[in-house]
């Protein structure tokens, strides 16, 4: 097996204490390859970078309209968001559109990330719930999912409950709807790809950077995908532009990043060093990993790639790519930095 | 730069996730090398993996006996604790026998790394202090190690304070017996070594993974050190076998592994993926560095070689170098795994 290129470096004081490898893979919709740094052949699991491609159905099956979804519900189903209580109001509400309540999800309790609401919640006695789960948007998406899909069964007397019960398992009709817009998009039968259990509890299948890079220049493009996912694709980048605190949260760099760029960039972040990235006016699509799964390294990575893409000197991106590190009296000690394969994709995209 | 190995890989289902390299030194306590893995000649930061180290002077100097420190207290000296009630009672006594308070520690105010305590003390409203601080133990023998060094001028009417404050800079008379302790051991002279500011304010200094690992299998044989050197590695290592509570807390690999194997192994981690280990028994000493600094693949990386190195199926180890990772509600999605050259260690131990 090759060994990817170091893609970040951590600093303290003028030396490098830590080294994180990675591939990158960006491609253009008809699958012509931009840039390949390392192995982007190698499956890699995409965790919740493939959350707006897993939402897919919820637009193309009529369900969002059907259930009067607002962007902002929208954005929330393609979210790992922090759990504040924006977070949880709005899949509290996506639930009540379909008449059921957090006890319909089956992505399992999670305290909150962002650590003062935690903390107040503690300082008040409060329990986290599945609502606060980073995933609770998505599985309201697909619980939302389900109900529509069942609407005849339900008309005849059925209880929505009946429908959505088992969703995150992969042979559940919501489950196959998601792999089959997975496999759609990436062009790869994900039946046949290596499949692990995500922190959420649904599959999620090990595809090559470049097969997912694809999809994500298809999603900013429409081009390659049916007309029902490609509309579901422009929809879903609307409703994260529009409301992107939806999708992450405070200080988030997913929300923080739409905020700056609006639709010109989509971007989320997935567990374990995964980024996907669609820049539809360059019509192309991003998809990394770092080796080790480390997050930070991740936003590193991100943040200089659409910074060399959007050849943009944007102080936000350069807040992440060269992210300052500090101690516990506040002390300045290190920083991180792209290496020079990273920082000549500038050049490579011109 | 050549590339080290993968030690530790990380697997989703049948999948490998992610992969951690890293490097490996196993030296005895006359240099001779026993294992070499990956680059063991590149510096590297060893952060909180020296505390044993830095602990020196503080026994070498009749500090620890002028002022009547107890296992305990010389177990914190050398830790990186989780600010459990224990800890910060253990730090605050250590103070009160100057006749000090958390006022002269200057390693910043840390919440403890310990989730229930921490929300114990949201709940009641309490605050993080600098007694808090995973380092309060060795900021406290810092102090101690102050106060005795200015014995002759206390006794001339000046207070401790004056003697203690800036103990962290460089060139404070603490700070310059800390580093020659750190010379002396590995066999560096740390003032020529990559500098930088680690978490707690202090110097840190990059050096060689063999150096490192020299220094550790000195400590466990007292071979290669100065005699109050000597005595003083002996005398911490006891102190931390008979109260390996206070080097870490609950629930925490050093502790856990201390309390299992008591004087056989002492073990340290360090930030940024480091480990530091000695084996009297064996007259080795351990250092190896995760390139990316994972502290999960750090310990599933030590618990893999101290049990090839002790020779043992020891199910403690075994559950840190083949962690289970378990999703939200509790599902077994992965675990970690010693790559065959961590593996093999066995065979070139025999």
């Amino acid at each position: 097996m090759s060994m990817n290129p170091v893609l970040v470096e951590v600093l303290r004081g003028d030396a490098v204490e830590s080294r994180h490898t990675g591939a990158l893979a960006i491609v253009d919709a008809s699958g012509a390859v931009h840039t390949a740094l390392g192995d982007v052949a190698r499956p890699v699991f995409p965790r919740s970078a493939v959350k707006l491609l897993q939402a897919l159905p919820l637009v193309a099956s009529g369900a969002a309209q059907a259930f009067g979804l607002t962007d902002a519900e929208l954005a929330l189903a393609c979210a790992s968001h922090s759990g504040e209580p924006e977070h949880v109001a709005t899949a509290a509400g996506m639930l009540a559109k379909l008449g059921l309540t957090a006890d319909a999800l089956e992505c399992g309790t999670q305290w909150p990330s962002r650590e003062p609401v935690l903390r107040g919640m503690v300082a008040r006695g409060e329990l986290a719930t599945p609502l606060h789960n980073n995933c609770s948007g998505k599985h309201s998406g697909f619980v939302c999912l389900a109900c529509h899909m069942a609407t005849g069964a339900r008309n005849a007397g059925t209880e929505p409950a009946e429908f959505t019960r088992g969703y995150v398992a992969a042979e559940h009709p919501v489950m196959r709807e998601v792999s089959a817009a997975l496999s759609a998009a990436t062009g790869v039968d994900v039946e046949r790809a290596p499949r692990g259990t995500d922190g959420c509890s649904i599959p999620t299948f090990a595809l090559p950077l470049r097969s997912l890079a694809l999809a994500f220049a298809r999603c900013g493009t429409g081009q390659g995908l049916s007309e029902g996912h490609a509309r579901a694709a422009s929809r879903l980048r609307r409703a994260v532009a529009a409301a992107p605190f939806m999708v992450g949260g405070t200080d988030r760099f997913d929300t923080r990043v739409m905020q700056a760029f609006g639709e010109r960039l989509f971007c989320k972040i997935g567990a374990e060093g995964v980024y996907c990235a669609a820049l539809p006016e360059l019509g192309l699509g991003v998809a990394l990993k770092i080796d080790d799964g480390a997050a930070r390294a991740a936003e590193a990575a991100m943040a200089a790639v659409a910074a060399a893409l959007l050849k943009t000197e944007d102080t936000l991106l350069r807040g992440y790519s060269h992210l300052q590190l500090r101690n516990w009296r506040g002390l300045d000690v290190g920083s991180l930095r792209p290496t020079p394969v990273l920082a000549g994709l500038a050049g490579a995209a011109g």
